[in-house]
């Protein structure tokens, strides 16, 4: 089984390891060699306007994929045709707008955040009047890891939302005063079989996602209110292989914020803490295989390496931390890798993770 | 940090996959790019007789490994001259002959079953003599997976026993009357540091391992019997990376049997199975990196995939069931794959590997 995976980012990288010992070969598109997976294996070369390019390397797998949610869905669309295309053009187009997603987890009986659309300075002012401060002010498109947003908490702060309108269209929503944000990742097989991960708690700084952990600090009522969540976001995108999906946890309920049609950064926890990593699922799905357990296997935490490498031999020391290097060039605010920390119970995990920490983030 | 590992098979394959999360790169020296780590990362090829090949490839990486004891052992002790050479030349030529590896065993204080080298015809009747019947007769040095061993249980035996001494010297051996064949795996870093896997119970058929389970059917002071002659042996070595040592037990005695200075089929129940797999703790300890934890996570088993391939579907469709392909031709007796099964206890672990069973051996 040959799979195509559009992208060859860290992701690309990860599931390209991941179909080794199941007999899967993953072949990445992406600009340059220059990428994580290339690290790992195969990646194809070439523009996204180079049409016989992308064409010549679709026709030499069998089923498509990508692994980042910004591709332009028209050529999404149109590799579609030459090979199956999973999950699709509907989920990564819906996705690409603020608006229609959260009308669609709207329309799957979740909790969201009042929410207004925005392409003019008067609209602006007419959904801080409607909603009231603080609200978040995001483009309606394109943005990711914090990017293309902004906080609106007092009347002069108009001028950062006023910035990033001159450059889109945007959502306003209300700020949720959340306790903890959560997301949870499933997967829907070819014939239509469903498994779903353990909630995740996340921690976020600047945007960027710092801190997972599992089991999530949630109520069993929570946790199968989010499951349910999954399963009805799933059915309704006839979805082919794995979803994640982020929302805030206010006082016992649950307010949906936004999806990623892809293996997801709070999923990477499921490499060692899980049976079935998201990766070899995502994999599962798409090649019409069976899915694998989702059952965590030990409570576990996941730490991102943002901007800077830690020594990896202070890393390794520190018992039950699995590291993971993208092999990217150290930039700030850059991903270049995690650790993933295991252990019998929370406290063991606590006190590795607070060990990694220390490695990563030296005094 | 980049590794060359001399034999491109499956255990190269795993080598290679276990390097990439931690950021070392893996190249193998084979004979040919039709092996399994040719599948997943980078093969070097030449034959072992093409001394300016084999320094090209070793000279492009920091430091030397093997993944088969059957090279000779002046070829690694050539190559030794130009990089590290892990676990070295002296494990890997006792390890080669069987005479001195039950002597270094017994040295190190083991229990093993009589012996007697044989070397001619009368050798063997004396060592009949003195023994006394059942006996297993073994060629002094090559063999693996049955090959090369009979057992001599009558006179009328002998025919065997002397056509594998007009090929080769022999040791002949008490056949031990085991209750159960355990295997203890070990690692021993650059530095000194030393960690020891749970004892692995296992079950061969015709002189291939079938299933390893883990835990071991042993007593505790068993399997801290099988730990000590482990760091015995690892000391008395001055043993660098991951080594095996297979062991009968006889109502709560340990006979060891023999070792291999390498990963071993024994622990492939670790990818899965242990907080760090043989693989990348070999990685670890033979580059000079901490050592990873060899605690059990949950029970385990691992079953090999011999002569014929299983539908990857009825494989994938057992919860918890790890399939790991090598990518060989099916060949009888020849090892193509395994799978590790794991669950959160025994009872499961048994239930899931009755039901993988059934899809690798359909009724």
């Amino acid at each position: 089984m040959k799979v195509g995976v559009l992208g060859g980012g860290q992701l690309g990288q990860m599931l390209t390891i991941a179909g080794y010992p199941i007999g899967v070969r993953v072949t990445c598109f992406d600009r340059s060699l220059d990428v994580p997976a290339n690290l790992v294996g195969a990646v194809y070369t070439g523009e996204l306007s180079e049409t016989r390019k992308l064409h010549r390397w679709a026709s030499h797998v069998d089923v498509l994929t990508y692994e980042f949610e910004n591709f332009p869905a028209e050529l999404v669309a149109d590799l579609g045709e030459l090979r199956p295309m999973y999950p699709g053009t509907i989920p990564l187009a819906i996705a690409q707008d603020r608006w229609a997603e959260k009308r669609l987890l709207a329309e799957c009986g979740m909790d969201i955040a009042p929410f207004r659309a925005v392409t003019t300075a008067n609209d602006l002012t007419r959904a801080i009047d409607e909603l009231g401060l603080p609200l978040v002010a995001k483009t309606r498109s394109g943005g990711y890891d914090g990017k293309g947003q902004t906080v609106i908490t007092r009347d002069d702060d108009l001028s950062e939302a006023l910035d990033l309108l001159s450059q889109s269209e945007l959502i306003v929503e209300d700020l949720v005063a959340f306790d903890c944000e959560v997301s949870v990742i499933g997967v829907r097989g070819r014939s239509g079989e469903i498994r779903i991960y353990p909630v995740t708690e996340n921690e976020h700084r600047g945007g960027i996602l710092r801190v997972s952990r599992v089991p999530a600090r949630v109520s069993a009522a929570v946790e199968e209110q989010a499951h349910a969540h999954m399963t009805a976001l799933l059915k309704r995108l006839d979805y082919v292989g794995v979803l994640a999906l982020e929302l805030f946890s206010v006082k016992g309920r649950l307010f949906a914020n936004e999806f990623a049609p892809r293996v997801h950064n709070s999923g990477h926890w499921t490499i060692e803490g899980a049976e079935t990593s998201q990766f070899e699922n995502h994999l599962r799905a798409i090649a019409g295989l069976p899915l694998g357990s989702t059952d965590m296997r030990s409570p576990t935490a996941m730490l991102n390496i943002i901007g800077a490498m830690p020594a990896v031999a202070d890393v390794l020391a520190v018992d039950g931390a699995h590291l993971h290097v993208y092999g990217k060039d150290p930039r700030p605010g850059r991903k270049l890798g995690h650790i993933t920390v295991t252990g019998h119970d929370d406290e063991t995990v606590r006190r590795r993770l607070a060990a990694v920490d220390a490695a990563v983030h030296p005094k």
